[in-house]
């Protein structure tokens, strides 16, 4: 799917860099649902917040600190993808609840930059004292605090929220300015916000089922020392932040944030101990046997409080030690206290590049949960088939009945994202979902799209498909089939080994550019086992390490029509062995997503023999797979619905008909039969 | 084409750097043909260059200046491809005469670094003083260093031989350590070296005729300092180093380097003045004129002499000034007068940029030029289908006779590299060429490889075709006809304006990747106007700007079968405009090379329509532009070869024929005809 939002699984943040998807228009907004700060008194419509109360306490605590500014992003401590509410710290400060967006605050002004997506939703929810900024680069907050901030003050930030790469960006830009920029701990938004800050519950943290994992925490731990002894700069330790890295590791799982079934924790793994920072009061008794907790040796895990991993890491740093660290997760928060020369920097961690290849065992259950999946949204496809002429289904609704049908399903654990589900214009909007309030009705006169996934103990999904239920406009069936032999063209490739996702990704874009398409956002990112439906460093961007056997990622051209429709046609696929004609080490992708696509909507004549022989191969795939377990279940009218849509597609007579069809019809002729 | 080495245009290093072409196979060595330093007295071959007197020399000039290690590059003060006589200072120093490697000397030993290619070489070029290091990168140089360098030492370097970047890997490797990095001026081995040094004779530098040029030289200087004014650093002035920066901002050329009609020069653009670095004796009192050198005004050219541009930047650094450069031709003799904070560093000067674009008339230029290459290409190839089947024709003699024929042709300026002319397992060498001494006759049962191009005043040419006189393997058959595939799916692709040409290169290669094939060079690079046959910052490598309208660029795919023979086709393109169905700026490519590929050597059947019609329009082309040009110079034999070998292509019966002809044909047997 293709939303998120800075953090993780910076999704999001790269569709958004490509820029083309339009600004939000299917709200009709008046003058009423937004501020006005123009005039005196200013115009605040109902949804804004007061937020003069949490700017005073802020200022007060910048005035204990000495500080002229403060930076406050919207992350947490682990640059995770979906926040839980004690991270909301933004929120609470500025009123607006979008999911990205960066608040500074100086002693007489405040500021949020956000992205276009969240203009007008910034505008109804900020009162003023808040100036919007319509951007999101770190320049553009610098440029503003340059002017700002007086020479010789300082600009404080909390390092737990700070990238290694945002702290070196505002480092370099004030670097020789009068501004100092100082780390601050702990949060100073926290500090003010007291205790009105929700309390956070400690939710448990469990065991994944043997059945469930590819190897033991045990054997995982051992790789990854293995890992630590053959590299040339003889790492002593490894440091995990990234809340998926741990919950990999240890195979254990937690219900801290949304939709990733992860727990706040880190690990310092070094060459004789294994330290686990969590809340300890979330593992009991046998989860902590499970651990090995009560010994020592080098296989035992020392379960330490989440809150000492600073002191923690530091007191280690001061030993003849190298940490290894994947820069892309590690906040300043642990590399500050860590000197230079004892750290060994990657991209990113040995665990994320291990965890990325996904060895045959969770290969099979990432497979299996596919197949499970699958049946949920046929489900779901062919009651919209029977309801959506009645007009009784809307985008909520509809989104609702889906999660409903996916809970069924054996080993289900929730939705891995929140399903976007987009009726005729609202699918041409990045980031959109319906809410109780706000959506639209299906209809049989539009086109629907829908992209979602699930989490299941075996795996997590995530697929997209558009549909149509009535007649589509010839624009319509052409932009569509261009986006599937987009996907078909990115899904048959075969690459050389190692070959980068972001150097073959135009394959999925050809047939649009042919005439003159295009879409803005990337075509793919990795996604985990009952982990990150984003599952970075796998994917087409330019961060993606190359592809490699046993990786999985989703394939999702797309085509958006701003203020018309939006189509997206997204399949996750496994990186397997091409058998080539010469040998050589060749790779091609296996679709393991297997809903099939929306007959109504291909234009036939557009696909070449090659493609339409891929597509009906695809069809044969998900009868074999999806057929038996709905017949199983006694699914029958599911089970009639998927044979009609995975009969084989023909290409059309008399344009590519073969000969012999064409003889044997004027045969018939002849003899006088109708055919 | 596919030479070069390391410097102006890195293309060679980029080639070797993927690795994929083996090492050299075709000349047959004995044990006595290379030096064997393990035995007592070594065993030195005649080849060998005695170079105790070089090093004693230098190791006298190292001990003034109290260093433990000098390190000599084979590069120019500009990061020049080719390099004239007096830079070939590694080359003297060690005796190996190969175009790329390292040399470093401490007070105790010696060592060359360079790649596959020549390892041989050096082992019959260099005697005993020297350790050959069958490695590259800076990183094996600088382990090397820490080795053999006591603590407290200092290492020298030319500064003006050594790219930002390449001091950058040293400073970096050797920062925390005990070895002091010393920029040394003037160079140590030219100290050494003396009088013995060939004198460098003063080349004549010219005026391009205005026929020839896109602007007039004030022209370009107002375009540059208004790309200044807008610029928000707001630099006062631009530094130039490439040589092909100043020949191209004032429409002069020389002759002090091979193939590149350059001049050892600098270019000090500022908002008020013009400073010119050359020698100013190559000047004469028309060009002088010309340049406006006599008065001082901002559009009146001041000539300084080359020696003075190290000293007349640091002057300028004094004052109250931002100076603009490119960092990939700017040498750190030049950076390292300049303070960081008056700098402003984009990876390639906005001269490097502005001159990737070429306006209207540059673009008829060039266009001109390779209708005009096409001919001598033609003729060459004409005689070749005459004589390589009498057994007389050689690799050497045949690239002469190429020579000759584009020496023939108007404007003429000799070659623009090299020519590869290689036949059978020869092709299969990266970077071969055939010598007087060292050939390979041609064959009818052999494939034949020509990759050249020729200088002209209205344009530089590039061009490679394969051949085979005889009957080709099906293997050889269907390697071509994949190679061709690449160059034509690249070649009529339609993309978005501003896409880079590394996102869009894979379509060079599918084909060949579809049955397990490939090629381990790059895919194409930019070319200028009688200037650099492999002009930066143009072309598909990660280094290269994203393409726009007005570039023109190689397309060359290929294949090489080690020890067999190697297939390139490699045709200089024109980025223009794409009408796209529906609206937007799309760009696709024009070939401005005009000569038909070997149609022995093409599998119609692997062919798509597309493709196939594609092949026969570009005959069309072919036909239209240089048909009219071999009838008007009486050439009607090769007129008549270029009849038959653009004689349109029909996809093979029954396979595809269309329907009607078949019918036709039926009708016809019916009627008792012949066909």
């Amino acid at each position: 799917m293709a939303q998120a939002h800075w953090g993780c699984c910076p999704w999001l943040v790269l569709l958004c860099a490509l820029g083309a998807w339009g600004h939000p228009k299917s709200v009709d907004l008046t003058a009423e649902d937004v501020r006005n700060c123009l005039i005196s008194p200013p115009y605040l419509p109902v949804t804004v917040v007061n937020t003069t109360a949490q700017l005073t306490a802020l200022r007060q605590q910048m005035h204990i600190q000495n500080l002229f500014a403060y930076i406050i992003p919207e992350t947490d401590a682990h640059m995770s993808e979906y926040i839980g509410t004690r991270d909301k710290r933004r929120a609470w400060m500025t009123g607006f609840t979008g999911s990205a967006g960066t608040a500074v605050v100086t002693m007489g002004k405040a500021g949020l930059w956000t992205d276009s997506r969240y203009w007008t939703q910034a505008e109804r929810q900020m009162d003023c004292n808040w100036e919007l900024h319509k951007e999101v680069d770190t320049a553009s907050i610098v440029v503003w605090l340059l002017t700002e901030v007086p020479a010789g003050k300082r600009v404080g930030f909390d390092p737990f929220l700070f990238s290694i790469g945002s702290w070196e960006s505002y480092n370099m830009a004030l670097m020789n300015s009068n501004i100092k920029l100082v780390s601050i701990t702990p949060n100073l938004v926290d500090q003010a916000w007291g205790s009105e800050k929700p309390l956070v519950l400690s939710q448990p943290i469990y065991v994944l089922q043997e059945a469930f994992t590819g190897n033991t925490w045990q054997k995982k731990v051992s790789d990854i020392r293995s890992q630590m002894q053959k590299h040339p700069q003889a790492p002593t330790a490894v440091l995990l932040s990234a809340l998926d890295e741990t919950a990999w590791l240890f195979n254990l799982r937690g219900s801290d944030i949304p939709y990733n079934p992860f727990f706040y924790s880190y690990t310092l793994l070094t060459d004789s101990s294994i330290r686990l920072f969590v809340n300890r009061s979330c593992l009991n008794s046998e989860t902590l046997k499970y651990l090995n907790s009560s010994c020592t040796g080098s296989m035992c895990v020392q379960v330490e409080d989440y809150s000492q991993v600073r002191h923690n890491v530091q007191a280690y740093a001061s030993g003849n030690v190298k940490i290894w660290i994947g820069t892309s997760y590690t906040t300043y928060g642990l590399y500050e206290v860590i000197p230079t020369e004892k750290l060994i920097e990657d991209t990113y961690s040995p665990v994320m590049v291990t965890k990325a290849v996904k060895n045959s065992k969770e290969q099979a259950l990432l497979r299996a949960s596919h197949v499970r999946d699958a049946v949920a949204v046929i489900r779901y496809l062919v009651w919209l088939e029977k309801n959506v002429p009645k007009g009784t289904v809307d985008e909520f609704s509809g989104a609702e009945l889906l999660n409903k049908f996916r809970g069924k399903e054996q080993f289900s654990s929730g939705p891995s994202f929140e399903t976007i589900s987009a009726s005729g214009l609202n699918a041409a909007l990045a980031h959109y979902s319906p809410t109780k309030e706000l959506h639209r009705k299906l209809s049989s006169d539009e086109m629907y799209l829908l992209d979602s996934g699930g989490q299941y103990w075996d795996g997590t999904t995530d697929i997209t498909r558009t549909v149509h239920w009535g007649t589509p406009s010839a624009f319509q069936k052409e932009a569509y089939t261009r986006v599937l032999i987009g996907n078909i063209d990115l899904s048959r490739l075969v690459f050389p080994a190692n070959t980068s996702g972001r150097m073959m990704e135009v394959f999925a874009r050809r047939a649009l550019w042919d005439v003159g398409l295009n879409y803005g956002h990337g075509t793919g990112h990795g996604i985990g086992n009952f982990l990150c439906v984003h599952e970075w460093p796998v994917g087409f961007q330019y961060n993606n390490i190359p592809m490699a056997k046993g990786m999985f990622t989703s394939i999702e051209p797309g085509y958006y029509q701003d203020g018309e429709f939006g189509i997206r046609l997204e399949d996750v696929a496994l990186v397997v062995e091409a058998k080539t004609k010469y040998p050589g080490s060749y790779l091609t992708f296996e679709v393991v997503s297997l809903v099939p696509y929306d007959r109504n909507l291909i234009d036939v004549s557009l696909l070449s023999p090659e493609q339409l022989q891929y597509l009906n191969h695809y069809y044969q795939t998900i009868r074999e797979k999806v057929g038996p377990e709905l017949q199983q279940r006694q699914l029958l009218e599911e089970f009639e619905w998927l044979q009609q849509h995975t009969e084989p597609l023909s290409a059309k007579a008399p344009h590519t008909a073969p000969l012999a069809s064409l003889l044997a019809v004027s045969s018939l002729a002849i003899l006088g039969c109708r055919v």
